[in-house]
């Protein structure tokens, strides 16, 4: 049973026939916000409307959270629909990604047909972006990815490294697409985030998501930021009128407006992530320095994945990623019962098949 | 101020301070169905989790109540999510459509390139389709978008005349679309839906929404089926893998099994049909005997909608789309105060103006 996407729980349902804790998935383990269920059940009320094709509101939300002119934002039916649709506007010949990273890029970029080179980031550099990504900025790109915390890796570039980018991709006239999906659980977001280079960069383009932070996959919600209006005025005409549901767009300014929330998933999550990355370790993977809600890890057992899915618990695995082999996998941050739970299903596993204390030498 | 879509009520707010009373949409005036809300506030629960990307307890039911295989139905973010991903996959050189018709398949056209010939239909044929369209369909010509009932005239085309269509388009292998999001709403359906030519007809496509039928305009759902089961692939693979929330395929599917509130729509639609042709009739205006929730007219006064507008009533200035000219409107069939402060709104203008008994006088 091959799972395409992470968070494919029908699918495995359909094939276990029953429910998996699922930890191969990424959103806010404190799920939907209160105050977002709130103010989704009063959406229903009068979703027989068409939603706003504008959002305004939820616009002029973001316009506040984010200190960027609504001028500048365009909601989609989530960051997938943004990425499909600044390509399809960009239409760029030729791009540069990096392998691995996340897969809707790629797909986006071979839709229209871009030619693609791929930055391939090196295991023994654990997965970290460095200065060859600066020799793919070439006269003849036109659009870079960059994803960052990058997805699966959860690793973050160094900030000069990423300002060398943007002002190379300033040279060469490359748009410069930086998705921050996952920023949100850095530890120290405002640090890394390159919004401010938003206003004097037209060729830099921000995406964001409600997807991961506020524990919104099920609603459908990202946005673009860009300093260049015509370009989102571009963007947001690329749709259909109305690609954010009316439930979906209200649901959103409840969720920013709720800083207790992301209170509490600060308060939780760098412990949570410490408890995880140390067991994996323990139990004999190489675990990658993540800095989101999730981490990757390798295990020379290339079905380890089916293993736990036959014993309810459901990871992600990434051999199906550009520049990673089968034993790599992914597995999200959750609260701790739930961490307690895999690493316990983990143990056993190692137990009964009597593993190694290091992943390489099952290789 | 001009309102590119219907129901556009925030542009309406925005420009003159309080909500309207809008017929300038066309949902089911019963609103939500009570079943769809319970529905998707339980899903609300859950909507930490990606939806379903293949949609399959809604497209089981969808199956269910249409009779046709699931492999056949792709669902999106709407009936407008659907037209571009069919536009995108067939990437059609030529296309048909008539004017007037819905503006989105033009939009979509227009996209991808696609040169359009267009089937005017006549005043004086109430904008009735004819065999006009038999000659339009010449070898070279890729796709045909008809819309039954059409939209914004409310008319149903001839089904000896549809059948020759559909048989013409096989001959010169044109994919024939045929739009019955508002078909639900005609007396008769079952003796209109050309869904029972499906499966012997590889190239015909059947778009339909619950937008209007269950008032779900906010929720985003739309469903294609086609006999065609590879292009129904093609098409569910040419957008993002999440298209519709998992809020809207819980709602879809409440919605599929509410048999009381389409009787309930059944039961009350003709007559206040029936109340608001007769009552515009009197007003002088001419009004086209539309088949569905909405009815066009025509009015020599081309302000008739700023006049409505400014007394708090939204209606739907049909000016922008191509083969109708000023002066023509649609308006939604609403329950029964509605439509009556709609008729009292524009006696009162009549009178202010003091109008002329006939429309056509007044030119």
């Amino acid at each position: 049973m091959a799972f395409v996407h992470g968070g494919d729980i029908e699918s495995y349902k359909l094939h276990y026939g029953r429910e998996p804790l699922d930890f191969s998935a990424n959103p806010n383990p404190l799920g939907v916000p209160e105050s977002v269920k709130r103010a989704a059940v009063r959406a229903i009320e009068t979703a027989d409307r068409y939603p706003d094709p504008h959002c305004r509101a939820l616009r002029q939300a973001i316009a506040a959270a984010e200190g960027i002119d609504a001028d500048h934002i365009v909601c989609g039916n989530g960051a997938a629909d943004l990425i499909l649709r600044l390509v399809s506007v960009l239409a760029p010949r030729r791009a540069v990604l990096t392998a691995p990273t996340f897969s809707e890029y790629e797909q986006a970029l071979r839709r229209c047909g871009a030619a693609i080179d791929f930055e391939v980031l090196r295991e023994e550099q654990h997965f970290q972006l460095t200065e060859g990504i600066l020799d793919r900025l070439q006269p003849g790109v036109d659009l870079l990815f960059l994803c960052e915390p990058n997805n699966p890796t959860g690793m973050l570039s160094d900030r000069a490294l990423l300002l060398r980018v943007l002002r190379r991709c300033a040279a060469y006239r490359i748009t410069m697409v930086v998705d921050e999906c996952f920023l949100d659980f850095v530890d120290h977001p405002e640090a890394h985030t390159l919004k401010p280079w938003l206003c004097e960069s037209p060729h830099l383009m921000i995406l964001r998501a409600f997807t991961k932070l506020y524990g919104m996959a099920g609603f459908r919600l990202g946005y673009l930021l860009s300093g260049d209006a015509g370009r989102v005025r571009a963007i947001a005409g690329a749709g259909q009128p109305w690609p954010v549901s009316s439930i979906a767009q209200a649901a959103g300014v409840a969720a920013l407006a709720d800083e207790t929330y992301r209170e509490r998933t600060r308060a939780l999550l760098p412990a949570e992530r410490r408890l995880l990355a140390d067991a994996l370790t323990k139990l004999g993977f190489v675990v990658y320095p993540g800095t989101a809600n999730y981490l990757l890890f390798y295990s020379g057992d290339p079905t380890l994945h089916i293993r736990l899915a036959e014993r309810g618990i459901l990871i992600r695995d990434c051999s199906g990623y550009r520049g990673l082999k089968a034993g790599y996998y992914r597995v999200a941050v959750r609260l701790r019962a739930d961490n307690l739970q895999l690493i316990a299903a983990l143990a056993r596993l190692k137990e009964e098949a009597g593993w190694q204390s290091s992943a390489s030498s099952t290789e």
